[in-house]
Parts: C-alpha cells; sequence; structure tokens
C-alpha cells in the first residue's frame, strides 16, 4: 500500500484563473481567518464536551483488530454477507466494498474473492428487489448483518423480521451463529432482540451519528468479513486529522475547501457542489458524500434558533461517463455549481489500446496510449475546458485507491462538513426535518401512538 | 402486461396547496396557453423539416420485429451481451434492463433468465472495471455490440479495439460474427469497419440524437436480446403521443409538465429538478433522464444568438433509500427544489412482513403489512411532509412497472423535454459545449489536426 496524501488544489476556484464575476479572490478566502477560529472554537467545544464522537474513531485500533477477528470467525463457511441497513447504515460500508475491491466484486467468481463471501446491502424495501436478493443467496451460507442505531428504523427492521424468517426456516434455531446485530450499546428494540435471541453483537457509539458511522462497526464490520484492511483504513483517516488539525486555513485543507465551497453558495450563489472522481470504483464514495452534506448542511433553523432555510446541493457525477451527460450543463447553464474531480494518480490495473485492424481509420491516434492514460487525459482536459468557461474547479488527487486513501477521503469530508455547519451556523449533526414523514409512516402503519398523524392525511 | 396509462398529478405544485410564495396559481399556468401554441408551432415546424426524428420512432413496429428477429439469432449460444457505448449509447438500454427485468439481473442463474444472456453496458473507460469486466465474460460466448452514432467516440472505440483484440485471440478471423455495430447509416468510422470486418449492423437515423435514441436499435437490440418485448415498448410510447398530441395543457400532461417546471426555474428560482422513483428498478431511468434534462436544456445561447446560460439541473433519487440521505435537505433546505415521485400502483412481487419473535418488541406494528405496503406509505408519507413544507411535488403513477409503462414514460419525458427547450427558446437537440474538451483531450493523444489544443493547457 502507498501512505501517500491526497493533493488538494483549488487554483481552479481563483478569480486570476476563472475571472472576477465567478471566482474568488485569494485575499477573500483567507481573511475568513477570524471566522473560521471562531468556529473552530465551538467545534472542539463540542468535541471537549463528548459530543461529536466521530473524532474519536481513527485512533480505535485495538477495537478494529478484534472486529478484524470477530469478521474472520463469523465468515467461515458463509458465501455471501447481507446488511440490512438504511443510509448511514450502509452508504459507508458500500463505499468501502466498491473503492478497494471493485462495484462488480459480486459478480467475481470466489477465487477472484480469495474465496471471501459476497457483500450484498439491502438499503431500500422494494419488495421486488429485496425478494429477488434473498432469492440469490442460500440462508445456510448467508451471514445476516443488521444496522440500526435506534433499532427501530421500519425499513431495516422490517427486513430484520423477513430475514430472521427466512434464516429460521432452514436453519431452526441456530440460525442465530448468522445474525450480527450493530445498534446501540444499552438501548433500543435490535439491542433488546439481539439478547433475547443470542445474537453476536457490536457497538455504535450514541455519540456518532449514522453518517458519520463509517469508522464505526457500521462500516468496519461488513468491510472486515470481506478482507479489507481496516487498521490501514484508521490510519489514513488518523493522518488525515493530524494533518488538518490546525485551525489555520493555509495549513487545513478540511476547513479551506469548507470556506470556498460555503464562500461560492453565500456570496456566489453557487449553492450546487458536483463531486465527480474520475473512478468506478468511488462512486459509490460520491453517493456516501451526497448524504453527508445534505443531512448535515440542510437546515431551516440556525443554533439560534432563526429560520435559515441553508443547505448547499450535493450532486454526484461520475468522470469520464458524465461528461457524456451532465458535462454541457456544467460548461454553458447557469453559473451555480462548484466542481470537486478526483483524480487518480495510478490506476491498480491499466489495460493498453492494440490496433487489431490491419488498415488505416482516424481511430489511429488511439493505439499506443492506455485507457489509464485516456481516462487521466480526459480529466484534465475536462477541468481546463471547464475553467475556460469560468467553472470553479477544485482537485482531490489520489496516487492510488487504497483502504490508506479512503480513511483520509471519509475523514476529510466528515470533518469539512462538520466545520462547515459552523459556518452556517447549524447543527451539523442532527436531521429534525424527517420526523414528519416518519410520524406519518407509523400512522398509515397504524402503530399505537400515531393514530392522529393517519387522520391529518385525509385527501 | 397492463395496457394502462400513467397518471400525472400536479396538485401539489399549486399554490392552493403549498401556498403563495412557493406554489404556482392554477390561472397562471393555464394563462400560459398563447405561448405554449407558439412553441408547439416552432416544435411541429422542425419535425415537417424532418429534424426531430424521435417522434416518428414509436411507429417503427416493422424495423422492431426485424430487431427482435436479428437478436435471437445473435444471442444463441451467448451467455453475455457487452454494450460498447456511453451517454445515450448506454442509458436508455441500461433502464430498459433494469425496470423491466431487474438490476440483479446480471446475478441472476440462468434459469431465472429463461437462459437469455446476462447484458452488461461497458460505459466508462476506468481500466480497472473495465478489465475486470472482461474478466468475468468469455470470448466465445460474448456478443459485443458496439454502438457510436459518429463512429468516431473515443471512449467507445478505444473499449472496442480492446474487445476486437480479446475476440480475436479466442475466436480468430470468425471473431465477426460475435460483434453487432449500431452506428449511422452510411458514414463513419465505425460505418467502414463494420463493412470492412463484415459484422452485422442496426443504423441509427440521422435525425436522432443520443440522448433521444432509446426507440432506435440503440435501445431496443439490446433490449431485444435479453426477451424485453419491444412491441409493447414502441405502443407505450406511441400512446403516450396521442395522449399528448394537443397543444391544450389541459389534454397535454408534457406539456404541462413543461411548462410548471419552466415556471418553477423561471419565476420561483426553482432551478432543481428531482426525479425520485420509488423502486430500484426505476433509479437507471432516472439516470436516463439525467442526460435528457442536463443536454438538451443546458446552454449558453438561444437559438437567437444570445447568450443566456439557462437549464435546470436533474437530480436523481431514490425513494424509500434517500428518505434517510436527501430528505433532510428536500424539507429544510432553500426552496429551490420541484420534486416529481414515480408511484408504483402494484409491484410485480410483494413480501409479507412475517413476527418470528416469540415476544412483544416495538415492531409489532409492522406484521400483516407487506414491504409494498410500507414503501408505499412511505411515498404518500413524504410527499404529504413535503407539502406541509411547501415544497412543490409532482406524482407521475404507474399501475405496474413494464415495457408499456416505459415506452410511456421514455415518450412522455422525451417530448416534455424537446417542447420546453422551445419554451427556453434554445435548441434542445445539440451540445456545443462538450467540443473543447473533446478537442483537449485529442490535443492530448496526439491526434493529428489537434496539436495547437495540446498547446493551449500548459499549466
Amino acid at each position: 500500500m502507498i501512505y501517500q496524501d491526497i493533493t488538494y488544489e483549488y487554483y481552479g476556484v481563483l478569480e486570476d484563473n476563472i475571472g472576477k464575476d465567478q471566482g474568488l479572490p485569494s485575499e477573500q478566502i483567507f481573511s475568513f481567518q477570524s471566522r473560521v477560529d471562531e468556529a473552530h472554537r465551538r467545534l472542539m467545544d463540542r468535541k471537549e464536551a463528548g459530543e461529536i464522537g466521530f473524532m474519536d474513531l481513527p485512533e480505535k485500533e485495538v477495537e478494529a483488530r478484534a472486529i478484524i477477528e470477530m469478521a474472520r470467525e463469523k465468515r467461515k463457511g458463509m458465501d455471501a454477507c447481507l446488511v440490512l441497513g438504511i443510509g448511514g447504515s450502509s452508504l459507508g460500508g458500500k463505499a468501502l466494498r466498491d473503492a478497494v475491491k471493485t462495484p462488480l466484486y459480486n459478480e467475481m467468481p470466489p477465487e477472484k474473492r480469495n474465496g471471501l463471501p459476497r457483500l450484498y446491502f439491502a438499503e431500500n424495501i422494494d419488495p421486488e428487489s429485496f425478494s429477488e436478493l434473498l432469492e440469490i443467496l442460500m440462508p445456510h451460507r448467508t451471514l445476516v448483518v443488521v444496522i440500526s442505531k435506534s433499532g427501530g428504523t421500519a425499513e431495516t427492521m422490517s427486513q430484520f423480521l423477513i430475514a430472521v424468517d427466512w434464516l429460521k426456516k432452514a436453519l431452526g434455531n441456530g440460525y442465530n451463529s448468522h445474525v450480527v446485530a450493530i445498534t446501540d450499546p444499552e438501548k433500543g428494540a435490535l439491542r433488546d432482540i439481539a439478547r433475547e435471541e443470542g445474537f453476536e453483537t457490536l457497538p455504535i457509539p450514541p455519540n456518532v451519528g449514522g453518517r458519520f458511522s463509517v469508522l464505526t462497526p457500521v462500516g468496519l464490520f461488513p468491510a472486515a468479513v470481506i478482507g479489507i484492511d481496516i487498521v490501514s483504513l484508521l490510519k489514513g483517516a488518523r493522518d488525515m486529522g493530524k494533518r488538518c488539525a490546525s485551525p489555520d486555513l493555509k495549513e487545513n485543507p478540511a476547513y479551506l475547501n469548507a470556506v470556498i465551497h460555503y464562500l461560492f453558495d453565500v456570496e456566489k450563489k453557487k449553492p450546487l457542489s458536483v463531486l465527480m472522481p474520475y473512478a468506478d470504483s468511488l462512486l459509490s464514495l460520491a453517493d456516501w458524500y451526497r448524504q453527508l452534506y445534505a443531512e448535515s448542511l440542510g437546515k431551516r433553523f440556525n443554533t439560534e434558533g432563526e429560520e435559515v432555510f441553508c443547505g448547499p446541493t450535493p450532486i454526484r457525477a461520475l468522470g469520464a461517463t458524465d461528461q457524456h451527460s451532465q458535462l454541457q450543463l456544467y460548461m454553458e447553464g447557469p453559473f451555480d455549481k462548484v466542481i470537486t474531480f478526483i483524480k487518480v494518480g495510478r490506476y491498480r490495473r491499466d489495460v493498453a489500446i492494440p490496433y487489431p485492424l490491419a488498415y488505416e481509420t482516424p481511430l489511429n491516434y488511439l493505439p499506443g496510449h492506455s485507457l489509464g492514460q485516456l481516462i487521466g487525459f480526459e480529466q484534465f482536459a475536462t477541468s481546463r475546458a471547464l475553467r475556460h468557461n469560468q467553472r470553479p474547479t477544485i482537485v482531490l488527487g489520489v496516487e492510488e485507491i487504497s483502504e490508506y486513501t479512503l480513511g483520509q477521503l471519509f475523514y476529510f469530508y466528515e470533518l469539512q462538513v462538520a466545520f462547515q455547519g459552523q459556518l452556517y451556523g447549524v447543527d451539523p449533526f442532527d436531521q429534525p426535518g424527517v420526523e414528519l414523514g416518519k410520524k406519518l409512516t407509523y400512522g398509515l402503519m397504524g402503530r399505537e401512538g400515531y393514530e392522529k398523524y393517519a387522520e391529518d392525511l385525509g385527501e
């Protein structure tokens, strides 16, 4: 593994490069330092008060080694691991699987998977896809991992009841060795059921919310089941934490990225933040980022209780594919977007472009290059074309995709978003806006205590 | 198959339901009729001039039957079909595979696929994923379908050269029976190569652009290879065409949807258009829509040559999953979004929620319901919660997902977007903004005639 820092390039946002109308003057960014110091203090106060658990996670190497042991034990004889969890209980693990392995991982033959289980994330309660998924799994060779911090998530617990029934019918009462429950250490329905049924369990620290939980057992256990090196993952996160320890904008790329995005949203009317990796394996990371950004910053009230209705909108895109879908809009549409590329220095595999034809064609400029070169050139050309059209771009560079890289990226974005919440003056750790929909659903489902919500729903 | 019209419900956008500040008065929408009539005439003029080919496609049933025959012939003995194509050459076929079959189609055992081939779309030139994909395919049992209208798409033609080499090494010169080329009927590099190599070919009508090509052989042939009923697909499109033939907004849901989105963008500062199906199998349709909307409407110049920098931003989301990722932002963030749900009347399969536990838990409100009910309740509750928060919503209702439904949806959105382009005064059929990036890439690749673009790229 290459233990190299990711690079952060922001010259594509500067006035000197994209003009006065669309760009930021360097001085404006760095003159923000005093507000940054103040926001940093607020964040650190909450950390000291024990409210921000995600910052402690990179240190937990001992716990990670115990998770690896448990994963080794539980995956014995298993051909598949089925994770039941939605939102933050799934997006981190999926990002890890796709990045460190490949989005095609589950279709690889066993020898390409080192004999390790396939890994599925059943997020949705779509009855078609959930029943199809159970059909391609064999209960006697499937490990079910159920993840819900509260223990009461309607979607996940519905899947859980179906999966328990499915396992029990095939395995009888010994089915419980096929289940691992990841939930609150003390309370909630899932914790109680785990006790009754005798499931092995792992805890989610109470001070870590779902979208910040990738470095808890929520992300680590499924990753360890498929042999991902979670110790290197934590090291990546730890090293990014050290790199971003100072509030000095000149030294802290996570804070700098927060300030740049904040200024573009508030001062330059660019509320759309596109994350566009040039690697299929990082598209799920963009999905993870999309939740982190949207749920943390999209808020009606600030911490003073004033209505602000703030929140930039995250957008996931994929290079080079979306050059043939979204680039036209990014190049010529409204000046409302900031685009971050993730550039890969060296792909883990490359393919030379051959010329298996016996005659000349207009394609003869392609052979002699590789796909890795072509996609690299396209990333560079696209960022230059956007700059030419006065569109702000940022480049995150990773030398090679790995556990260490991922650890850095996860921590970079978690810290950025937690800090960016301070700039907006909102609480990045709550999500009050989703409660109403949940209560209305409970009402429709006939859950006791929610009858009045059903009544409010008359056409 | 159920031949039922999709429903279009827009009361969630009206002032009466979401308030004066955020909603549209019904009168404002319908007072737009004279501009609609004029835009309709402009669109029909271009159709009469033969410039808008997609409107003729639903009639081509004879051609569809020939495509089915050819697909039956070519898939004999094949275990997989690999489509090489990017953007519009891939998104429609993928939407069809996922919707009519399932996103898990390629992982199903052969008997669940009726012995038909798996179907892969290799969009990206990511060297990691492309080489992994070739590893899980066997050349002697793979049909390669290469799709490029111009015949010169760098990404697709690079993949093509690699795939030809891979086939040739395994099969020798008889490899050509494993390739079908879909390209311009007369010209271009791919057409020439197909002649030289003796590939079977299918034409892309010159007056149909990539993002409007799903009902040409581009979408139809891959669909037919996996047994999708493309005749019913065309019938769905044809019936939607008839339903939307009149320019009268009260009778034409595609035009009405265009007007509503146009007014929200221009008058109400809501440039974000979210498409959120409540079905895993329709997420790829949202990806298809995302290209159609972005490339067609994101334009620097209007047809008078004036700078307009217009174009709403399409966003794909998934219900119920994104309730745990994006809903917080949609509920509480800025008032900048219009959200369209696709509601499914009846899922093709459903799963009852059992209660395999021997004791009471807070989950006892779940059994007695099915996953289909739960996801349906969640869609309803979410749209009501959004309405309560004054967020505009539209509901497209499909009784059941099928070829016929898909045909309706494809045509509905194609017509909407083509017409919406007239409201903005832009050409919805070009994409001038992507040329610069392509030329810079050619320069970097050393293609003859593009040297000066490489020179412009100095740091």
